[in-house]
């Protein structure tokens, strides 16, 4: 049975939640994991999943002859450069959204990645989400017919750290880059044209930084359909991530995650648990299942189904969208070019 | 266009209702009101409705030589003899359940009214609710495929009076007849046997009148499905009616219904209010279709779809599981004969 | 017990609807109905209501010294110049949306009312739907703290006919002046911007006539709160009214009504019948309602709920509403004054 | 960090899932595996695991100086002998359900337990499922105040092959066993008396083998609460797993679990996807969990939560159950002894 050999750049929670997933393969091996803070407590951890190698530097990953492809996980400033040199090394890679905050430099690493003829696979965890893939078989499958909107619901349950706010780079990329893509997924259908109402109504913080906390995209699409995503840093109830689809036959929605089905009904009226708390209870899952398919299809000698060409677009609807709240008004794709 | 004349005997709330409810009906009059307690209150309410006749003597309705049919309304124990004149009179009736509190006089009632070839249906108005019609209707059309079991559950939001309890006949001829009705409507079969399992779990008056506020029965049909009903005297959440059909091919249920679809979410979870909260309000719809039905059939001379045998049928699976609750053992209803 | 003594202004469906309702209050009598194709069908129509009055001219009722109100229940364009007369007669008004298709008029007939002192009532039904009213009980309260988003969903079950289309005034003044009206009465704060994404997606012959079949508007109100409502002319599952409020401790939903709640489970998966087919099943109740209050407000002699404001607000909001489509760019209210 | 050392009897299906699940804890480790039928398969399987052991003789396992406790996932007649000697070894006991058919022979094994001082944990997996252990929750802490009624549906995707059927000891004490137990376990009392209705509806084969299909058992409890379980061999929309405590103070219900919540709305109605599968895929956490938490308890020493006497209440209801039936009459538990 052959075994595909990995190394892990950046081993922050989510470097080590796909490692632990990739484990899971039985065709996977994790020879190395690199990480700039590595010490005693990342030592235990690679010790206990029998990774030989923790280093502070990637260059030992990316120059290791035995290593077959690379998970960057580190901050996203380094994800091109990570990225060129891997596919210089004829690595296949998996890399976490977004690629960059830069398109032009997100274009130099697809095509450093195409050059290299080496697989690059984008970390749109969601297209994995059970919910939201049936969604996109009913649409597919001619369920609906036509589509003519597409709804995307984005809630986090709170929002994050003033330091994070500051290098996030906006909630456009930050946070709705993985709704851009949802849309995309769900339409089969390219954004032409994009609207944004965003406000400050969260937190103050959030205007210093020239960013806002809510906001809302109109989206219209190449085959003619229309969208739109409301999106929020702060729900009280907990993470809300819908979605609906309306076509000419119907329509198709999905409804948030809970952690039980018990419903309490009293005097005071019915009641049940909140959504599942955040992503890494929303998509265990679906963090398990790209991980699982990037290994399938990397055996396979296949492309991968979530490219650099998807980063590349909803990168590009992120900068659109920032765009047309700055100026307020609608902004065309096209303009960006 | 012709027109049925009608008289109301009892014009307590039920009376009302149906009073209310028959003058929405074209071609249905309403010529007189008796009650034992007529009076300037009752006047006013018939005027309001040009209602000519009010009386306090059920007579001057069973005699008068225009009315067509009479809605008996008045107390248990009054429906066999009211009947019985009703029919002589040849006066087509409608009758609240039960019909009686001994399955004897029951049978007279019947063969009074089948003697006198007029009509008589018996007030089991949730056969007209939107729901339980629907999934017979499901059962009925094959979706189910055969029936193997028949799950009802029926809760009052709350007990009724003391002074109530003590002449109600008990939870089994006064609560649970509309269940026992309810399983022969759903599974178009009999029941051949049952066994109670009873229980004074909300308040020991009903203990003091051999009564019980909790119970749970298990039916048998004719056709070999099973049945069970769970009632209870209070559910602190509201009026709770719900059925589910189970057979060879699938499953149909029926929820409560709610007064909105309003749901709240917030970080102490998702709520939103109690059901409709009691029969008046959850079966108000099928009051109405219950009349408007026994007008219509009597315009075209047909039989009713609810008649005295129904009666009958209920008032012996209720003895028979009173029956069975006291003697702790299944009862056979061929025993009963 | 003091009568109010009603005419009814244009007998079509709306109108009778309005009559029927008006019939069921104690304290409510129709003495005269006006329709321009009145005939032998209306008068028996009216007859069976004890409706004394059947008439070609609605002078006739606006003439009338006994009647007290009356109900315009007759096409757009008729609107004003009948609101302005019954005004000068002292009548109270209840009109039917929109007031007119030009805010200039729409200003007269509210000034004519005005120095009238008469009380004018729009027929904005679904503020007296019972989930939209729960809805915004749930806001009013503070049960989801400062409103940051209200999203609308409304779509009908099929296109009117052409011929409707043709004088219908376009999707923003014809369907969704309802959903404008709604946006102001969930957030309590006025419209400032509006921007439209508009498509002709479900037939060409809304194109013929400049409209579109399919929108999306963006709204953004004077308190901060943004706002987004997708409309649809044809919706294959049926009439889709759902609204959701978010705001800073949750989120309040209102979902569709339904015949009935029965699901049924086979080896096909789980199903439940489509929402309540159109708006005249969907309002029922709220057409009541709405009658019944204005009724209860003017026996007080109160001001009605649903004002004359209310309708040139939303008239406002359509306008800019079509105009952001026509010039694809934001507009704000204030550019109309 | 200390480790404790396990061994595997009996690797069919359930074997290796707890096999697994043993796995993924850091404070567990498998020495051996044992298996009337180990070949080659199982030794490849029990290699990837790093399982050093492979045998066909459990003894191998339970006279090994090493191992700390063992699992018992052998055929039911096997389990008292082996857990008699697994207890006299010293060694800690997870035991698949039931433990027995024949309840003296359960008591000599819970005997031989106590003498032993090792703990024995009951495979009852579905006390830790999501949903129940929320509803216990809710039971437990007075939500629903003194509980009046328990209902329980229990419902397999579909029967077993006869082969199976011919061995697995009845309905009542392979299927039912689990809904004993978790009678036993939202009640917090003892059933001291049940009555049983039971059928052949869905395969003629049950009844050649004494065995029925269908059945509902009505149980009463020590502590005035009735209770009722439905349960079929066979629901053609897949497994059905459905909990409801009724109280005093309301209600707690919970739903069976879904693949994903998308639901499709067309001209043909409202439809989404059937239950979750099985027993696999259902339970599929609460498995994890239970091996887990059998691991943390013996590593703190303490009792487990689950115990032979809980198997031995749930086999005394089943064989109670299963007499109910045999001679149609409501049996107490006490005749039992």
């Amino acid at each position: 049975m052959k075994k595909l050999k990995f190394g892990i750049i950046g081993a922050g929670r989510i470097g080590k939640i796909h490692a632990d997933n990739l484990i899971r393969h039985p065709q996977a091996e994790i020879l190395a994991v690199s990480d700039l803070f590595a010490g005693p407590e990342l030592e235990e951890w690679a010790a206990s999943r029998g990774i030989a190698i923790v280093t502070k530097d990637s260059e030992e990953i990316l120059n290791h002859p035995e290593i077959d492809a690379v998970f960057i996980c580190s901050s996203t400033d380094t994800h091109v450069p990570l990225i060129k040199k891997a596919a210089e090394q004829g690595k296949h890679i998996f890399c976490e959204k977004p690629l960059s905050m830069d398109i032009r430099q997100t274009e130099e690493a697809i095509e450093a990645v195409s050059k290299a003829g080496v697989q690059l696979q984008v970390g749109f965890n969601r297209r994995f989400d059970h919910n939201f893939k049936r969604v996109r078989e009913h649409v597919q499958n001619g369920a609906i017919g036509d589509t003519h909107l597409i709804k995307i619901t984005s809630r986090d349950p709170g929002p994050p750290p003033e330091a994070y706010i500051k290098v996030s780079g906006g909630i456009f990329m930050d946070m709705m880059i993985h709704d851009f893509d949802m849309a995309r997924f769900l339409s089969g259908s390219e954004v032409e044209e994009v609207y944004t109402q965003g406000s400050v109504l969260i937190d103050p913080v959030f205007g210093q930084y020239g960013d806002v906390d809510t906001a809302i995209v109109t989206l219209r699409f190449a085959n003619g359909a229309l969208g739109v995503i409301d999106c929020s840093r702060k729900a009280a109830y907990g993470y809300d991530q819908r979605v609906e689809v309306f076509g000419s036959k119907g329509s198709v929605t999905a409804a948030n995650d809970f952690p039980n089905t018990a419903v309490l009904s009293t005097e005071d009226g019915i009641q049940s648990d909140k959504p599942l708390h955040f992503f890494l209870e929303r998509y265990n899952a679906a963090y398990v299942d790209e991980t699982q398919q990037f290994i399938d299809t990397l055996l396979l000698g296949k492309a991968v189904s979530v490219n650099g060409n998807d980063g590349w677009q909803a990168e590009r609807i992120a900068r659109a969208a920032k765009l047309s709240m700055q100026e307020n008004r609608p902004v065309k794709l096209s303009e960006l070019q």
